[in-house]
């Protein structure tokens, strides 16, 4: 007897989420255990909130075309469930919105938190009853997830930071005779240096940058860093840096809340880039630029990663086929088979091993001196930025429009 | 009799700068009129340094290969030549280096102040009776050269800039109603606001971004834009924000300089978009994210626009036409002929009239309210971020290596 499934989107977006979103539709209607596909309405708030968009009354040309749109199509959310002996009557809520709408498979695409979320709900059903297939589909930019090799979403941000590392630094070498001599990005990463430690790749096309990376797993010592700038600008005539947003000093603050305060005394939120720049500026005089990619960077599906959309499809289609085949409080994770040529493959993980472990960068990854990427890290990164770039647009993206359909709610409203 | 000829790059640079570079070279080989051309390293610069790279060294493939590679490949700089009566050795310099080098023919490829000094050149060269060939070629980001309909250089920005904004909205949309609801995205224009105003364009394609566009040519009215901030988040969820870094309030104050201090109480410049950010953190209490573009937008080769590539090629081959028809003191302008559709050619005009002056955008392409743009804004924006993308690479950028060969000198140094 098939039975409908919910799937929902959470946490932080990427380029490549919606591909995921995409292949689950897909696969599911190859599937005769699975119905129709509900999608929640920003994430698990969907749920809670009866809030079910009806994939099956979408076209499929609208489905297929999800994987050229960036950002969550059904919304995405931060929030996260207390403890089932906290907070029973979430859960409660979220299984009687699941049996009213005849729900027995679960998909939650996200990072640590959502494999957290899936696994505590999962846990909770046993307790109250209610047959559910959970499974976690992961998708996170920071590359933190246990177990899989890599996450989907992560491959696009490394190609969107290499290939801007590349275009800045070209532009920055040209002009620093008589202009702009240090460059700094900032990139995300806020306990983990993945996506600045990916910059390294860099090198592989253009020798010159970047010259400098700072990561949060390093400890940012002022003094040090500042002789390095200096000394690269004096042999080379300019340096580039790519800095984590995450980065902190030896007393464990932040680089990013530099005790600026404004002109009630409010200390002030400056970001990383601009406070290194300020730095660099007072205490040696060279002339630099920052941007800081933000949303941008992971965003970025003009860009996307060929391997990385790859990927965010088939840990999709095989979140399906596990869940087709009864599989529960799994995620279909990436495992390396080779480095060159790159070979991958899906396998399923117990979320136990998953939920709410951050998997750092290792540090075999990193130089000695703390400011570099060694060989072993390169040869994990290239392979994730590989692949065929896919575009629909020459001047810009068009998106299809979704029927976006919200189903008939049969509950009273939650508040 | 043929003169060899003198091309070099001045200001800051773009992403399909070199392919205007590519396109003088490539013509010049065809001109009965031109033997070598020589690149001037770090733009005037290597005129009065004597530091002339011969570009007939190269192989054909490095050098159209150069419209696949941003910044500048021989080096720019930011030099403004004094006034001939108050530094006649420059001028008397460069001539003796043209002399020396047998150069009949100057190629200046720039902005407003590039053809400054390739005009005071051009008049120099009168007074000194030396006879040289003085050609401007447009480049610039900014977009406001005088006569000419647009600028090489910028097309790209402002497709990079459109891009952006449509990625990192559908990224704030999915997430505004746990997470973010103001993005702010800062592009470059420290005087005219045509790279914000662009912007607009994207609504074109996605009609929810930006909401609200920040011109230097309007005056910052806090209160006003937050109070749209709010307006707009109440009534659909989420606001992006597109800002000039020019953008300055009613007593002239840039907003990058709002009045932050350090811990010594020494001023910090801080980015029109962290300040903004702050404001409304501070006045709204929205959360909100905040992304600094910066280099990233005016070298993103990997995402330049067909027209403004053909554009950039385009003036380059009729600089060198020009040269070889004995016009002088001139720039080759792009004339638009229609809008729908897009049809362009290129016409001289007279440096004197583009010298020094700088064109804002104009009134009529900002709504009555300031913050947006108007149809007539858009149909000239609009064709220029056209045209077939064209690309090198799936996972990043491969560039041919260049001999980057320096003739030899012939003069005594120059202190």
């Amino acid at each position: 007897m098939s039975k409908n499934a919910f799937y929902s989107q959470s946490g932080g977006v990427t380029s490549v989420i919606n591909t995921t979103a995409s292949a689950v539709i897909l696969e599911a209607k190859k599937s005769k255990k699975i119905n129709k596909v509900f999608a929640g309405k920003n994430g698990i708030l969907g749920a809670l909130n009866e809030e079910l968009y009806d994939t099956s009354v979408e076209s499929t040309s609208f489905i297929k075309n999800l994987k050229f749109r960036p950002g969550g199509v059904f919304g995405s959310c931060r929030y996260k469930l207390k403890d089932f002996s906290k907070n029973q009557k979430e859960y409660q809520r979220i299984i009687d919105v699941f049996r009213a709408h005849d729900i027995g498979y679960f998909f939650y695409n996200g990072g640590n938190d959502s494999a957290d979320t899936a696994l505590k709900i999962s846990e909770a059903c046993k307790k109250l009853n209610y047959d559910l297939n959970c499974i976690a589909i992961p998708k996170t930019v920071d590359n933190d997830l246990a177990v899989t090799d890599c996450c989907p979403g992560f491959g696009s941000v490394a190609k969107y930071v290499i290939n801007s590392t590349i275009e800045a630094a070209l532009d920055v070498e040209s002009m620093a005779v008589s202009s702009t001599k240090v460059f700094i990005l900032e990139v995300m990463g806020r306990h983990a240096g993945w996506i600045a430690a990916s910059s390294a790749v860099a090198k592989e096309s253009y020798p010159h940058a970047p010259d400098l990376i700072l990561l949060p797993e390093i400890t940012f010592k002022e003094r040090d860093f500042l002789k390095r700038v200096k000394d690269t600008v004096a042999s080379k005539g300019f340096c580039v840096v790519v800095a984590s947003e995450g980065i902190k000093n030896n007393k464990g603050r932040f680089i990013a809340e530099s005790g600026l305060k404004d002109a009630f005394g409010h200390s002030q939120l400056g970001g990383v880039a601009p406070n290194l720049a300020n730095i660099i500026s007072k205490k040696t005089g060279l002339k630099n630029h920052w941007a800081v990619a933000d949303y941008l960077q992971r965003s970025a599906r003009h860009i996307a990663s060929g391997v990385d959309l790859d990927q965010a499809f088939a840990v999709g289609k095989h979140a399906v086929r596990y869940a087709s085949k009864n599989m529960h409080g799994v995620m279909p994770v990436i495992k390396r088979l080779s480095n060159n040529p790159y070979k991958w493959t899906i396998e399923p993980a117990s979320l136990k091993k998953i939920a709410n472990v951050e998997k750092k960068l290792p540090a075999s990854f990193i130089t000695k001196d703390g400011y570099g990427v060694t060989k072993k890290g390169i040869a994990y990164f290239k392979p994730l930025i590989s692949g065929k770039l896919e575009h629909k647009f020459s001047s810009m993206p068009k998106y299809k429009k979704g029927k976006l359909k919200l189903v008939k709610k049969k509950l009273p409203l939650w508040v």
